[in-house]
């Protein structure tokens, strides 16, 4: 952690040099160790002016998502006070979640900056090549009935919305139950998992991957068509820890609003970025294939298909294809 | 595993004696291998009458949860076709959990003669001392999704409760949501974790502790008069592993009931097994103190409690007081 202490002092004379002799007195290691560490830093892509006579300054900081570069910037009351930052996982939701099953408090964050097996819902891939985009978990412990386990996921869709809309200006739209679209392709998605009893909930781990400085042709063939990032949208490079930065103070809010308000509120913002009543779907669950009108998402946050011979159908799970397109309001 | 085959060599010839050296050459061991083996498994109890001329005769077997003791007695088409079993465990379902996390298929069993942090619900503590009673954990990953994940609880109930009555001949009545009683007091508890997405189980680590051989004085001082064990009731000792025969083949039964049917066939055996209804109870949920007449269970595994002013409350997770006493039926 000397390295945090290093940019930490570094930071607070953005102006001045600081002086290896400064440092390594304020530190109390050896000017050796100081010179060392600069090098690390700047390995790790770091712009560290540095002057014989005048010492050392930062000039640069790389778009990492270490603890060092998220806290300085985080508005949050408590959620990423703690981030377990790695620079490749298998997913951040197994990390977290064994995290959790060791005690890891609510609010605890895991980022990593490659995930090497990604998960989406259902056990299916989410691509994640290094540094572009942004894959975290967050571990939340409320203390609710698992009957409302299902509104995290609608609450956390509606935290990711406003923070891609807050960040871009542009407007997003959630697909039930969990990605969220620009132009009709996905440009996030969420997994939660839930370790829970009969009438209690353990812990929630929220994963969120959002695409943010993907270009066209890195995505795989398969899902090109129907991906997007950020950066494409908005036509420039993304600051992935402004982003995280906004998108943990939204989950913050919304979480907060999920605790203290009754379910209806979470219901009607998640339906006003939805936008899914009155669209022709095809919802495959279970196996079964359905096509319909959606009515509406219930209580539950199941969705109810009106199918063609005019019955009405609840989904608690499934994938849904639009099989029109969204107009662009 | 040598123990075990020498264990099922002796068992293949219960009236006879088998020589040392016939041993040794149908396990492919020396003679001193083969001896040292028997003075072992006479450590952990099993009768092994030795004679110089004739050799080794199994003469009885101790009351001990092993595979090598239950695989010859079970009788299920496929639960505990893996049981691992252990001296000692934090909990069983800790143990399942992990194990079910890294991959351990349906129906593997996890069974401890001594559980050091026994749970029960809410975090509680379930008293389990070594040897006396049955403390396993069962692993399922039913096909369902999250929101019947409820009904696996009450389904155990059924399973735990008929594998009592048809074991003891007396009648137990399930209390909701997860204990097991006779004559008022607790003899079962069930402890069921799940770990799901929003719209997919992963798996339910079905926890079952059973007191079977505990006598009245054992039970600490405050479950004491609300506790009883199978030995207590029935006034003789309790083969361990003949009850857990039992209880896996209800098991089976029950969990291939709740897959194949509609939920309401279980509700129905439920209700016959707790006759709830028209009891005078006092709920805690979430803090919250109720009182009233228990009406029903509802379809989603809630107790709906009509209280004084004649209003009906729906609870979903809490503790039952019974403020009568259950006639004997």
């Amino acid at each position: 952690m000397m390295d945090d202490e290093i940019l930490k002092l570094l930071r607070e004379s953005p102006s001045a040099f600081l002086s290896g002799e400064e440092i390594s007195r304020r530190l109390k290691v050896s000017r050796t160790a100081v010179w060392k560490r600069i090098q690390r830093l700047k390995g790790q892509g770091y712009g560290i002016k540095a002057s014989t006579r005048s010492g050392y300054r930062l000039i640069q900081s790389p778009d990492l998502l270490t603890p060092s570069e998220i806290k300085p910037i985080l508005k949050t009351q408590w959620i990423g006070k703690t981030i377990h930052h790695f620079h490749e996982l298998d997913s951040t939701n197994s990390k977290a979640y064994q995290l959790a099953l060791n005690g890891a408090k609510e609010g605890e964050v895991v980022i990593a900056e490659f995930q090497e097996k990604g998960r989406g819902r259902l056990g299916r891939k989410w691509s994640s090549p290094p540094f572009l985009n942004l894959y975290l978990s967050v571990i939340l412990r409320p203390n609710i009935s698992p009957h409302r386990a299902s509104f995290i996921t609608l609450m956390a869709a509606i935290a990711a919305a406003d923070a891609i809309q807050k960040f871009s200006g542009l407007l997003p739209l959630i697909k039930w139950p969990n990605d969220i679209l620009l132009r009709d392709r996905k440009i996030a998605g969420l997994l939660n998992e839930i370790h829970s009893e009969m009438d209690r909930i353990h812990f929630v781990i929220l994963g969120i991957g959002v695409n943010l400085n993907m270009d066209h042709q890195i995505f795989s063939k398969e899902i090109r068509a129907v991906s997007t990032s950020l950066k494409i949208e908005m036509g420039q490079p993304i600051s992935r820890k402004m982003f995280l930065r906004s998108l943990l103070l939204e989950l913050e809010k919304w979480y907060s609003i999920f605790l203290k308000e009754d379910s209806e509120v979470i219901l009607k913002a998640w339906r006003d970025r939805a936008r899914i009543q009155g669209r022709q779907v095809k919802v495959t669950s279970f196996g079964k294939v359905l096509t319909g009108t959606a009515v509406e998402i219930d209580s539950d946050g199941a969705l109810i298909l009106e199918t063609e011979d005019g019955k009405r159908t609840r989904v608690v799970a499934g994938d849904v294809e639009y099989k029109t397109k969204t107009e662009v309001l």
